[in-house]
């Protein structure tokens, strides 16, 4: 029995919740039978170490925050076998998940993570700790959601070297580029529609500065290309400045602009940046999607495109890496 | 020890063995100590118990095909864990692959193959056989090469069900069709040409006529969505009577020609036809790569791409296959 809990419960949270409920048989038929033996939010928490009902919990949830034990409380004292830390990102100061995954690993658990924040802050720290200790960190959704990128390359491509990745990270930022291609709009237009459709926050700063997909692409840098990177070593330019004439420039000559991260750890190059891409690059992908170039030693260039971003979207992610800890072996 | 067989002992097979000499130190931190023991092609093998030295085996079969034991005696009497089958394929008999893998399971070892003969004409056979056993048969370079889709639909969208598969899973066809949209010259112009590039064979019928398409069809079908299907299932036609005024007809509504193999199993689709692709669709790619877009529950759209053929780009598949095998654990 693989005892779980659930730290934050917001979109992401009670998507995860959702699944490891509506999935369940198909998931179990996977790794096994598990349980959800607590879930908090930044408030307090809903125990139950028999397991939990998550029909209970959301219906509770919906009628106001929970009280009950904190979270740092559950994660020191609680017998479980994983934490699912899907708390909010702070990427400057990691916090609340990084005191989270600390306490997690200290405590001999596997941790799976939505959350950028402590990867950001303290990656290898924390993949140090887990290794040590013989433990699964997986962070499959902080970087790309949906879009199959960490496992992919790990995985998929074992045995290559990832000599660059080039990527869409960021769906606001592409939502907003891709209208300002199409409409002609101003960035400010595109912003105010997107805020109304809810793709873009009402303070979008995190998104469109560029710091989002800055923050991806360090735990890509780090996760992929050994480059031991942090925050800072990031060169990032957002999308503000980006005027309807650059399209129309860029047009004439089959380019469109969108804003690409790059991981190079040959040249040392890691940045986020608006930039020229031909009209039929996959990176010039439209919409809120998510698209990375992989560029390999054995296999070429290998490209994905998916989801950045969603709550079931995120949860799914999460899943794959609760799967890929547990999966029955067949050995 | 892993002790290999290697079976077949072309481009694909050539590629293999240098990889796994080549990149020996980086795969033995990922899967511990391997030696390959034996290399068959289709006249004999060269054999050494303590493990063959490639570049002295690739040596020899410069000087000719290999005299010594048969494939099939290899396979029956040598002491192996992993058999890494690549002869060429038969989707009608699917030998000599069909025998090899079976006798292989049968001895209880592992198999990894990029062969779709065996799999097309005897999926769920094979699979059953490798599950009873508790062995792995892994197969990631039959459909689509060096571009992750197995595994990935596997594992990294797992807890996903897939509702459908749309592929351009043939880069010979998609170069012809390529070319016929940019240069508006015809089928045959561009056959020659592509036959000149050695991207077409002398006889192209099993590209052309969406043969080796089906074939990746049935297999990603069957082990995707369990469709349990086989080669005379799909429907099939090819792109030999495709003319440059369709392509002249479909470019002003901006859309373009392409070979799809689409499974869907809700709706028993099985059938490769060249169809109308928007230009900006992730399908309209160019060029011999390929494309899959993966339609799922919960991650929605995702999007790959990679190089359908080529011998590294196949053996990389492969050697991915045989990391996912035996991939120390973290437990």
């Amino acid at each position: 029995m693989i005892n779980i809990i659930l730290i934050g419960f917001g979109a992401v949270g009670q998507g995860v919740a959702e699944l490891l409920y509506r999935k369940k048989s198909e998931i179990e038929r996977l790794i096994g039978k598990y349980r959800v033996v607590a879930v908090c939010d930044s408030k307090g928490s809903v125990i139950d170490e028999n397991g939990l009902r998550i029909p209970d919990v959301i219906e509770r949830k919906k009628k106001g925050a929970f009280d009950g034990k904190k979270s740092i409380e559950v994660i020191e004292t609680l017998d479980y076998d994983l934490m699912i830390e899907v708390t909010t990102t702070d990427v400057h100061s990691g916090e609340p998940g990084l005191t989270h995954i600390r306490q997690a690993l200290e405590r001999g658990v596997n941790v799976v993570t939505s959350n950028k924040g402590p990867l950001v802050v303290a990656f290898s720290e924390l993949n140090r700790m887990a290794e040590k200790k013989g433990l699964r960190l997986m962070y499959e959704a902080t970087a790309g959601g949906a879009m199959p990128l960490i496992k992919l390359a790990k995985n998929d491509l074992a045995g290559n070297e990832i000599l660059f990745i080039k990527g869409v990270l960021n769906g606001t930022c592409n939502y907003i580029l891709s209208r300002m291609e199409k409409e002609r709009m101003t960035y400010s237009q595109v912003l105010v529609e997107a805020q109304e459709l809810n793709i873009a926050e009402a303070d979008p700063t995190y998104d469109v500065e560029g710091i989002d997909a800055a923050a991806k692409l360090v735990i890509l840098a780090n996760s992929l290309m050994e480059m031991d990177s942090c925050f800072r070593d990031v060169e990032i330019r957002g999308i503000t400045e980006i005027t309807p004439e650059a399209f129309e420039v860029a047009s004439t000559r089959n380019y469109t602009i969108r804003l690409i991260a790059e991981a190079n750890r040959e040249k040392r190059i890691l940045k986020v940046s608006p930039r020229l891409v031909p009209f039929h690059h996959p990176l010039a992908i439209r919409g809120t999607m998510n698209a990375a170039l992989i560029k390999t030693d054995l296999a070429g260039d290998v490209v994905v495109m998916g989801r950045g971003a969603g709550k079931y979207e995120t949860a799914s992610a999460i899943i794959s890496d609760m799967v890929e800890i547990y999966r029955k072996r067949y050995e």
